[in-house]
């Protein structure tokens, strides 16, 4: 890929700029396995307040941080619900099921549009003896698959306040949760209140190399800890990382509102409703999904086939203005 | 519980017929995990030929036939698609998720009723080495929790014919085959074609004590057979109960046409739409389930409360005409 | 195999007497996932009384009993130890790693003969948050692969004592503690004090075609059922199967002493040292196991491979002192 | 912790020297994700070329690349064995049994030094449809709880013999080969020769601040890098971390003689036996290690309590042979 390619593949490929490079070469780091890494400690302080949540934990990735939430709530054999196309049951390899022994249910949805009465409607809390109990629902703002939505604030409440009566915890999975609070203009406080856990990634609109975080009560996030070692996520010297993340909290979120405009370029140049646009996500239609990403790639854009009749583009902190102004004259030109 | 009760709760209740018990008594037995047990052995072969397989397992529970067919298709972190109502996701504690890492996403369906395009609609075979690829799909038939629903046979047959497209394995959860079949008229042979793997039961309709029968190739039948051990389920001088199985099958199929007409009395005096009982299950909305399960039982008769709003009512061996008929007045005259 | 066959691979081959036969006929029945069943309720009352422990489970296999005990005890990541040759390590198939997310470490021994301070040099109790910490401990009593040993009582006490200073709990694979009681003359109870669950075998010397009791607590035993199901081990009319173990317990524990009366005279033949023989069960080293097996077979006695350089031969209540003499007399003539 | 605090408690604690910050600094990412990382890519090669392997795949610890490793060899019931203190079974929470199914039993053994026959005791390669089969052996070299101790080549070499006669992997839990080379003068590439997988981590004597490396077949490595995603392992823009690594492999190397030389100084201040250290590792008795390791920390000097007796010494990159000179000298005044 050369430096002219505009990459909308996923807001994952963007490279840490200069001045995040400087932060973490600067980083003052220790054995975050002891807990002893500064900038790692100074993060998951800075985070859980952000948040509003007692404590927080560094992990590799927002799959293992969305894992270790998920099995604080669900013993094994008992279940979580989620949309049928969220990222936990989707993109995370099976590993609730393979890891933590959960097993899931899913109910329908448009675009990943939370609606509480559809949640309602599948889960059976407190089954007794002969049944699986639902013990977990996962929410995640914005629903990557559905196309960068972002979850109506009311919907939310109704589903927790659902959760809360009948015993049930519920999961934040917050990847783009920076996204959801740039669009909407909600607090990020407010949007993850009433969640039991809530997982953030640094790594995606926000540009830093590597790492989520997980925020919840202190007690869930000492119980995390152990997990995250158990998975193989116990890394030492992360103060690098922790620097970068910790740099794009303070510069990367408000310019996500760029992100979301070059968003609606690309969706124009293709008729995509821009209804359907909250965010940096761009799902459209296209006859020949397969076709379409070598003849884009050909001409310097890169988007990524998902589905059988769908391509994805996303916008980041590595595609300017000017840059999302070329994709879409590009796109706009290709055969659908 | 008094003899004069009459037992609504589940076709599981059923207590063997004193020529049922005859043949158990007279059965020849051997150590079956050596796969030495002349009756096991007899069964396991019947119950394939009647299902045009070419190999069979005996096993304590349908819960492990089902439990072992699904992970003969199914490696971890890979995907089965069910029914959101169905009993491998609803009513076996989420086994395949704890025991086999099997993820597992969900059709929405009307009482249980297979509809094509609602499976394809939700599968995604072949997803690549970031996503979760559905390798499964379970068809259950009857469907207990959507009220015996009879599947129909074009719509299996799609999903088969999507299924084999694809590289997706089926099971068929036939745990009351035998109501199908009676219910519908279609041949045995014929509701077991085209799956992977079929599970039907011995101790519900058809009055046996104890035990299922997984049917398949004889590779995944040798296979079942060593994680039949791991499961705790290789039983030793099974022949006994083997022997009420055979018997069952020779003399208590046919007569489920009676389990049949029995629910639609009861259905009847229940105002529940008789075209909902395909077979021997009724479904009854009643505003308290628990003071109606309760009013019932101090009138002699037993019912299971199943969801928030409504009993579940199921016909079996043990309840005649007669039985019915009682069952049906005392029933009729409760507040619901 | 014809009856004239002498079978002496395992004790699991035993098939029920007349009377066993008429008392199984004879059982009243009830639906035992329901707690229905009253045989089944009698046998669990009656075992956990004989060994001393509040409640019972009964279970399709010994194996299930071993695993549902064990899990109990010991959370995912957690460390069971057990001799390096026990059951519940080499022959139920991996069942604790795979289903109960157990890690075992092991300790060598002499015949399975428990030594206290091997255990102790072991075990990791309290190891923190960086290492595995061991929670349970198995003792097996007798010790099958370790040839059928009685384990000495004050090293049981050892191990219990030293389990309880440090919070780790101790499970019993009684299989055949009916063997160790009737050779050791202690009384089952006083073999069964101190451990936290106990599993005996109806299936093997007993004589019963199926089946096996975990005892333990109230508490344990109830989330022992809950999890039986999840294995697929929750049958119905289980009132024929825990009949012959009924009978069993008051008719074939006693007599016993007979097998091991028989295996020392199968021991003789085959200049096994007495000393190593004592209950059932005997090992024998020969240079050549398979043809040992099958030049033993073609002249009507069955025994079995167990290791590269030796063969087992169990006796039970199948096999009268005749057959014994018989057995000895053919082996003895074998090349060795 | 000052920086006049001398730190042995591990070599994990290592902080980058400013040389590896500008490497670090300078290091061109991509997404790894997508393999698009050029320092990764690089790091990736040059590992398994100077370990004679066919591809590598970088992980974020040590633990996962001998998770992934491990998964790779045995099944879901099959068994892995392994010295009684190592790592895998030791410090690794569980992981093989709870995500793998990896049933373990293990070998004593002195100071954790390999003796073939030992291992061949335990193992029962193609155990049959009844018992567990042994499919993996993981040697560990240096052997971290035995105290670094470096593996006998011929006793290496007659376990991999004995292991491809009988079927049987062998994983080389090689986090410290790096000490073991230095130490034995034998060549990396003989060290690792014979092993179907292999982990090295560059975040301890090596002093990188994260990340290990698995090598194996290019099969092998492509399945672990897939199920390296589904455990969380799956970073972005890991080539910071890999441009540390591969600064670590041309600089850090060949100093670990130092720390050997460091080591034997702290050993000689404690009276453990010289023959005892063979690498950066030193375990010393103490009566009561947590007042010993209070008290060195008083001091300046940190340690780790490893055992009810015994407390660990670990020599790293950021102890000079001054630093180990005064530990040695507060050390050696200690009440032991």
């Amino acid at each position: 890929m050369t430096d002219a390619t505009i990459d909308l593949r996923s807001d994952t490929v963007t490279r840490p700029t200069p001045a995040m490079r400087r932060a973490m070469a600067e980083a003052e780091v220790g054995d975050d396995v002891f807990g002893e890494d500064p900038e790692t400690n100074a993060l998951e302080r800075e985070v859980a307040d952000l948040l509003g949540h007692e404590a927080g934990l560094f992990t590799p990735t927002g799959s293992m941080a969305n894992q270790l939430g998920l099995r604080l709530h669900v013993a094994p054999g008992e279940e979580l619900l989620a949309d049928v196309r969220a990222h936990v049951v989707r993109a995370e390899l099976g590993a609730a099921a393979v890891f933590s022994g959960i097993t899931t249910r899913t109910w329908p949805s448009e675009r990943g549009r939370l609606v509480a009465a559809a949640v309602a409607e599948v889960a059976e809390p407190n089954a007794g003896a002969y049944s699986v109990s639902t013990t977990a629902i996962a929410i995640e703002n914005t629903h990557n698959f559905g196309g960068g939505t972002v979850q109506p604030v009311d919907e939310v409440r109704a589903v927790q306040s659902f959760a809360r009566e009948q015993g049930i915890a519920v999961h934040l999975d917050g990847a783009r949760l920076w996204n959801a609070h740039v669009a909407s203009g909600t607090p990020l406080r407010e949007l993850a209140a009433g969640f039991d856990t809530v997982s953030v990634c640094l790594s995606k609109g926000l540009g830093a190399p590597v790492g989520s975080v997980l925020v919840g009560s202190r007690e869930h996030v000492a119980a995390a800890r152990i997990w995250r070692k158990r998975y193989g996520g116990g890394m030492r010297q992360t103060g690098f990382l922790a620097a970068a993340g910790r740099y794009a909290l303070r510069h990367h979120v408000d310019r996500l509102a760029e992100d979301h405009a070059n968003a609606r370029v690309l969706a124009a140049a293709l008729d995509v409703d821009p209804a359907t646009v909250d965010t940096n996500i761009v799902f459209a239609e296209v006859s020949d999904p397969a076709a379409f990403v070598t003849a884009a790639a050909e001409r310097g854009v890169r988007v990524m086939q998902l589905g059988p009749r769908s391509v994805r583009l996303v916008t980041h902190l590595d595609v300017s203005a000017e840059d999302a102004a070329r994709a879409a004259e590009v796109l706009a030109a290709l055969p659908r």
